[in-house]
């Protein structure tokens, strides 16, 4: 075997780097890939726009036994793949393939309840399952393909895709929905923390389990655009977290980031818990979309989006930083994510 | 942790029984997974028909060092995915996804040959990266997506799917090409045969190393239709094996088959080997087409195809039945191909 520096030397980043080389130039800078059908007869202008994305769910990195039951493994592997459709500005969900790999001494019910996930999340958001393969392994895990497209039903507002270097300085950022919840869940869940109201407690407990991926946050987006507006939309979801998301868009886009402490999208019954501020940021697994926006188009998003919120603004300064808007203060480290190689 | 059969109880067939159950009714019957895109517009009978199939290979399980360097490891997991692309009567790829799991000690080295040997199978055969994700895990894998697309290329003939389920009784089965060669060439590198022709050994260990997935045969196939037939294709790809192959096209279209012993398709310098007969029909991991076509399209085809052979016939007998054609003798179990889970 050649030698040469282990995928923990390099981290996940530097590898993602390396990968990209592969790929034709931007296409790991997404979510997802793009893929534009020409189509073969004189079809005009209503070619088909794909959107692909792979996600990986390791037993023991990404999920536990303990705080994660086979049907949640499904449901989480399945929205987190719809998750990234949705980032790239698609509603439609085609469907998707499974590739399982597991010990032979799996019991068969954690299987099915696998794939039970997988189709309950499938019966809610559209698609079907489309085949897949499985095999034999030291460990469980799955790896999952979703296939998305980004046309717009008829009579729907055209959205077209949402990439994470589309922002602006001047955009406001804007975030579809709360974040730190799903880590409150685990940490629930892990017996590391204890909330008293019960209807935060399943709340949290729930976007742990069962994150929703906001596939229903594009048509209104697309709705919202300003009349006289070409399609502009700089974002990601927050599946590593709320700043690693606003980071990512920032870098990407070449711009700085503010964000207003006193406006960070949080459930109000967390906002008392002293890890709130961090699990907001940085807990990860929120699986909200984190947008560039135009002021005017933000703005009127936030009218008709509930649970979304305005958080910051992209701007002139060094690409990526992400810092506090009263005191001009870094965040610190926001755009690791989660680095499963370390 | 639910009680119930471990997948080993069940075995690879019983299991993938049960998964289709999860998805739409036949979709598992194939080796990939057929989706029509209705076209939003007016586009007319111009839709387009996309094909996508997962595969994965674990390091134990199908790979190992001692006989796959990392090249052979992306090469041949690409190659697999696009046989079955073939397989399914696509000749048009539009790229794949790859999740890649290792431990974090893996040198990056051999993260960038798998690559390699991607992106090789990619300049050869067409389409892109399209991306993926990438974890720390237990043990080596990869699981690959590709996808196609139907349709055939501006002014060539159209080709249809094809189906293990479409074959009739009085089909001729016909292999694109000689089978064996693969388990010549892992025996080869596993010390467990020789051979004294380096013509011979370069074959089967190149077959062994860089499959070649039969793209090529799927437009030629489309030409030799006759010109007042309807398509019908019966087919598959013998991943698994040629009997195996042969029995799934059989099983799935409620018919026997009859395999003629002297025409089994072997390369003729393999035929001196003790363990000729026996690796030309499981060897396994050939990746050619197995069809079963009306007798004027199948001779048309043999004629047009260079190294497609005629082997044999469906029949009226038992479904999935195999027998010689000579004796009526079974082959014997010739249906489980690789069974991962014992």
């Amino acid at each position: 075997m050649a030698e040469g520096p282990s995928l923990a030397d390099l981290g996940e980043w530097e590898l993602i780097r390396r990968l990209g080389a592969f790929a034709p130039c931007g296409q790991f800078g997404d979510d997802a890939a793009l893929l534009e059908l020409a189509g073969k007869g004189a079809q005009g202008p209503g070619q088909t726009r794909l959107v692909v994305t792979t996600d990986v769910l390791v037993e023991g990195v990404h999920f536990s036994e303990a705080t994660t039951d086979a049907g949640d493994v499904g449901w989480r592997c399945a929205a987190a793949n719809l998750s990234d459709l949705a980032a790239m500005g698609c509603s439609e969900v085609l469907g998707l393939t499974v590739a399982l790999v597991a010990p032979p001494s799996t019991p068969w019910p954690w299987v099915e309840g696998v794939y039970g996930g997988l189709k309950a999340v499938l019966d809610r958001y559209g698609g079907q399952l489309l085949g897949g393969d499985c095999s034999s392994g030291a460990q469980r895990l799955l790896a999952i393909t979703a296939l998305g497209r980004l046309e717009s039903g008829a009579g729907m507002p055209v959205a077209g895709p949402i990439h994470r270097g589309d922002g602006r300085a001047g955009d406001q950022l804007l975030s579809s929905g709360p974040h730190g919840l799903s880590r409150l869940g685990l940490a629930l869940l892990l017996g590391h923390a204890s909330v008293e109201q019960l209807d935060l407690r399943r709340r949290a407990i729930s976007a742990h389990r069962r994150p929703r991926p906001r596939l229903d946050a594009v048509p209104i987006l697309a709705a919202c655009r300003p009349p006289d507006r070409p399609w502009r939309v700089g974002g990601c979801d927050s599946s590593d977290g709320l700043a690693a998301a606003v980071a990512a868009v920032a870098r990407a886009s070449g711009c700085g980031a503010l964000l207003e402490r006193g406006a960070l999208p949080m459930d109000p019954a967390m906002a008392c818990l002293p890890e709130a501020e961090p699990w907001c940021l940085s807990g990860g697994e929120d699986f909200e979309l984190v947008l560039a926006l135009e002021p005017e188009w933000a703005y009127a998003l936030v009218r008709q989006l509930p649970g979304a919120s305005l958080i910051g603004e992209l701007t002139l300064g060094s690409p990526g930083d992400v810092r506090w808007a009263d005191s001009r203060e870094l965040l610190g480290e926001t755009h690791e994510g989660f680095c499963h190689f370390h």
